[in-house]
């Protein structure tokens, strides 16, 4: 049964893109990491080809591992903090939705909140919030932490703080700004609401010190795959960014967290799942595999083996390339992601060589990537929407802008002489562009039922 | 003996202005507080002016008291967040320096090396953190508090805070950044500098994820009037806002706080003092006081009483206007601010009624305030500067941005005839315009002397 809705998709961002040899591409901007003009440019372009949103990865750490190896990859060294990031490409673009990625381990309910919705008044309406619990411990050691918190505790404390925030919002109801010269009178006190939370984590009074946001409230994205992330995701967000890496298990990670909401009083419908996808795009194959190639053979060896080392927590340093991998230097239960591990330690097991895993992981991620022709990725992509293993993809393209360019000259014209894609933004705000419903507000809603 | 050296001024920004009446003037725009446009327009007229900076005053809590009272000001009820303001304005902007409020009781200094180092990048070298340690109680219960904690504990908290930003600041040397594509090479590993900081407040390990500041360091604000917030601006701060009461008592901070500097290993020089004012002016002194009338005549009696309560930490609902200020109300020792604090019971010691306060406060805050023709609003900066009891001044509209209107239009240029105020920018960081020398990199330091 086709679908009669539109695909969503979104641009992933790291500064040069996704692959780590990305700066090493003669059209990529050297100076981009610390001058705004660039990531500018890539919002302009995806706003232009109407793409859903700009997906700012994160993580509040410097990446760790061999000094020799960290020096030739800029992404996790040197990189803006996301929300100032997204202010300023708040007042800069006009249409495209906004998406900044903020840790519950490491912040306070309260600054997050205001933050989001300030953002969110700025961009008019387009912002999103990627709920991450954060991963690996270089992340605990920046926040007076002696590594990572374990995985419930993680989640416990997460959820709980988005309640908070969610809460937060709340604090002004829709039409509680009267502005009203004529009295003096500048909001209705009785659409005006202290939170008064007393948790296990937090304790946050409130009210927030900003109006309601434009869309009700900020977009929520969460991208966990373990058991307390889909539970999390199907309370909570509205937007999953999922690392899955077939179609089938995408196919089950779709049903059963959208099988999950209704539980929690939520229409499946207000939910997209988006997974992530590495897309090399060429007029033929052969062009296709010649990009994939060209950025293979640019990075360093301690480059491959360091980006495997962050996903499998295990020291690769030294390891060589044409040998099986090394299953004794695995952790027996990753601290991290472990969707994004069991992905590639599903590889490995197969016997495959330490340089054939970098090389699947430089092309594909965990999995989740094509390289082929307009009409190959067209179809690929179709697939997934159309079986319901996706609503739509965050799209990780290689290098930015040429590969973004590239989809968007080759790929996107394909999917809307398909009807997959939308022509023009639908609405004003990201939750509209979405299709997502405007939740009520909690204080409102109290009043007209009780 | 006349200085040569020119003053520095700053827009202080509460949305509307800083009167609680601001809003009701008939110029102002009451949609500002979430429409980008207003204070955009703020700043785009105070870097035409070529004024140092706009100043971001701050607090994350809305303000407290009568909720009829409270439902009349807008200011702390809605407004933006700063360091999402600051990159909206950071990339809007080209010259004028842009300047944060920031708490150091409720942030963590990873995150806020982060923000501000990233709005540097944004603002190619714009950025100054008001360092604050917060006052208050409502502060306090947004973040997991009882209520404000004891002064010496937010200054010994906020010391450490701001040596731990200071030393993630200089995670990359200048010229760490190889960005060469032919080696491969993005750094040089050798002027990456991990901190690892363990403290009795933080434990932070570092390095921060983004390169340098364009100013080596953002520029450090301050505005403590008590001893432990006069050492901490002799120690860090570049900028002191005060808000001592009239000349000789800012002389007096002046002189103490730049004698306190040589023993931190500063140069007197490297820090400017900038007192509050509140400028009414008017082509005649009639009409300037006309124009302070009119605000006071339409502020509601309860926006006066709720505005002194809140310095005074005492509750003043219902109290007459026409009787002497009750004594018995107020607090014996404040949590806040001592010298605001101190300020405003010298006023009422003498007798005078609440109405007089009430009166006194909206036309010149805790008393550093003129209101007069040019000639004598210029008399009273010029002799403040030249007697050393001002390096410049932080400018405190009762509107914005009509009284910056007048300001430009009527006293500046009087200031500029006598030679007291730049007629263009000096530079093009803020560290520049101020005239302040960029801080040793500490690792660089350590490997020319060791």
């Amino acid at each position: 049964m086709t679908r009669t809705d539109k695909m969503k998709l979104g641009t992933f961002v790291y500064t040069f893109g996704f692959h780590p040899a990305s700066w090493l591409h003669p059209a990529s901007d050297v100076h981009g990491a610390n001058d705004f003009s660039h990531l500018l440019d890539v919002a302009k372009r995806s706003e232009a080809a109407k793409l859903d949103f700009m997906f700012m990865a994160d993580s509040p750490a410097a990446a760790v591992g061999d000094p020799d190896a960290l020096a030739r990859v800029p992404t996790k060294m040197n990189r803006f903090e996301p929300l100032s990031l997204l202010a300023a490409l708040a007042v800069t673009t006009e249409k495209l939705g906004l998406v900044a990625t903020v840790s519950t381990s490491y912040y306070e309910p309260y600054n997050v909140a205001r933050l989001f919705a300030s953002i969110d008044h700025l961009s008019h309406g387009r912002v999103c919030w990627n709920v991450v619990t954060s991963d690996h411990d270089e992340t605990g050691y920046n926040f007076n932490r002696e590594g990572l918190d374990p995985h419930a505790l993680r989640y416990e404390r997460g959820n709980e703080f988005v309640d908070v925030v969610f809460g937060l919002w709340d604090s002004f109801e829709d039409g509680a700004l009267l502005l009203d010269r004529e009295s003096g009178v500048y909001y209705d006190k009785t659409k005006h609401h202290t939170l008064n939370h007393k948790g296990k984590h937090f304790q946050v009074r409130g009210p927030l010190n900003i109006a309601r946001s434009p869309q009700g409230r900020p977009v929520i994205a969460q991208a966990g795959g373990s058991e307390p992330g889909m539970d999390m995701a199907a309370r909570t967000a509205e937007i999953v960014f999922s690392l899955a890496s077939n179609i089938e298990r995408n196919r089950a990670f779709y049903e059963n967290v959208k099988a999950r909401m209704p539980a929690f009083g939520r229409n499946p419908d207000d939910l997209k799942i988006m997974p992530g996808v590495v897309l090399n795009v060429g007029e033929t194959e052969a062009e296709a595999q010649a990009k994939v190639n060209y950025l293979i053979d640019k990075m360093h060896p301690d480059v491959g083996r360091l980006m495997l080392s962050e996903f499998l927590e295990a020291d690769l340093r030294g390891v060589p390339l044409n040998e099986p991998f090394p299953m004794d230097r695995l952790p027996t239960e990753p601290k991290g992601s472990r969707a994004l591990f069991e992905e590639l330690t599903d590889f490995v097991k197969s016997g495959r060589t330490v340089g054939e895993l970098v090389r699947h992981y430089a092309e594909k991620h965990t999995g989740n990537g094509i390289t082929g022709t307009p009409t190959q990725i067209a179809d690929f992509m179709e697939e997934w929407f159309d079986t319901r293993a996706a609503d739509g993809f965050i799209l990780m393209f290689p290098t930015l802008p040429s590969s973004l360019d590239d989809f968007v000259k080759l790929v996107l014209p394909e999917l809307r002489r398909r009807g997959l894609f939308r022509e023009e933004y639908e609405g004003e705000t990201l939750r509209e562009n979405l299709g997502l419903s405007v939740p009520t507000n909690r204080f409102a809603k109290a009043q007209t039922t009780g």
